[in-house]
């Protein structure tokens, strides 16, 4: 069975997304960080690494993209998931119980609202994962105490859903990819990531964007990060709707590589944005 | 004089940022977040307000974008600032006396490989502001504690540097911005921030800038933030080489104001890159 290394404890969003892409029955490997989850990959220990690149809300997860850039790894899917927020308690415990509350500090956030009404005195302690939170929680056996997270982790650590859904914003998305060691076949792909450098004169991005606007070739995802040691010169990261192997792309991509440092990060088959 | 909002406290990188725009007699106003400056600045407590957008490390600080989007002020101005790190503790403080190091959480990242190496038993602490960990070594007395911080901050809270310049990347460089509750001249401006949507369609981006490119106007830095409640739609944030008065400027701006939803959020003189 296939090993997919994934940041975060077994029941995190980047497990679900995992199991979204892979079925029920995938082995994972938990590791702590995104910088961990390439290393397994890069060394042979999993098959498969799964992260976390764009939420609806926050936006680009930059980590993610400089790991793709030091690495020499092939995205070869993306899952969308929304992310619904759950208070997870004791099954016995009750609102009025709650003195605390555990989560990662951007699903603290994420629940901001829910918390200051609902929970006004409960007081909020950060924990580097959701799931792990939970876990937390469960081990403490402290009925006044509670977590944040997927109704995922609340099965698999024996808690219970107090409240589903208390995250502010509903339209709440991430976008997570999934890389492999080995370039992928990419036979039904429709989107392809590439990462490039411009030189620094006027149209130069218009002029690198027409190669593939001249093939009808969609923009689906663009960021310029800084490069290290170059202040002000730009790595760009973008997504284009089309598989690597689609001839407006091969007609595109012959182009570009005369001109510019291109580099393909992955082809793969578009994840559908799921209707909440 | 003018009052002048900060991020961080007296001496911070964003107090230094505001000297260099503003000159040594500026009275400045320190707030905790970047959103209580912006307030500020809103609400008539200052006249201009400081914040960073970009780091050449770390790239673009999101935050500052969004709240451009939030707030209806306008960029009047924009500094590089080289940020150079400092050991900073008691005069009569020696290296082998230091068992533990406040500061930043990103100012502690920067200096990671120093104190890996010349300090590696020193605890590290996190502290919400670079200057404001100076202001507690200087009051706590203790000479096994030190901080990293700008030379301005050992200054300023009766400190020596220890070792200046610990950063691990030396190009390590942040751009601020001044912005301003009403439209500042733009005589001898040479740079235009515009935000700006985009229709979801092929060659959009292309066409858009299309119309900068022929007026033989740059792009210098390019920003897309998701827009919350409408996942993968984005708002884009676009810094070009060219005033808003400029014949070529008036003339892409015309065009572009026919077909797309824009708005500019400031017109100023570009900074200058420093030599380190």
């Amino acid at each position: 069975m296939k090993k997919i290394a994934i940041q975060g404890q077994i029941a995190s969003f980047h497990h679900v997304a995992a199991r979204q892409l892979f079925g029920e029955n995938c082995t994972v490997l938990t590791c702590e960080t995104f910088a961990d989850v390439f290393d397994a990959v890069q060394n042979g220990e999993a098959a498969v690494g799964i992260c976390a690149v764009e939420n609806s809300l926050y936006g680009t997860i930059t980590d993610t993209y400089d790991l793709l850039q030091q690495h020499n790894l092939w995205i070869g899917g993306e899952v969308y998931l929304p992310i619904t927020q759950c208070l997870i308690g004791f099954p016995d415990a009750s609102l009025a119980d709650i003195r605390e509350v555990y989560s990662h500090p951007v699903a603290l956030a994420q629940c901001d609202r829910y918390l200051e009404t609902m929970l006004p005195s409960a007081r909020r302690n950060e924990h580097h994962d959701t799931a792990g939170s939970v876990a937390d929680v469960a081990k403490w056996k402290d009925h006044t105490k509670a977590a944040i997270a997927s109704r995922e982790a609340a099965d698999q650590y024996g808690l219970r859903v107090l409240v589903p859904g208390i995250e502010t914003n509903k339209q709440n998305y991430t976008r997570f990819i999934a890389f492999f060691p080995k370039k992928q076949p990419a036979t039904t792909a429709n989107k392809t990531t590439l990462t490039f450098t411009l030189p620094n004169k006027p149209g130069a991005l218009h002029t690198f964007l027409g190669l593939f606007a001249n093939q009808n070739i969609n923009v689906t995802s663009t960021l310029s990060r800084p490069i290290a040691g170059s202040p002000w010169e730009y790595q760009f990261y973008m997504d284009f709707a089309a598989g690597k192997d689609e001839l407006r792309m091969i007609n595109a991509l012959a182009s570009a590589y005369k001109d510019y440092a291109i580099r393909i990060l992955g082809s793969y088959t578009a994840g559908q944005l799921p209707q909440k």
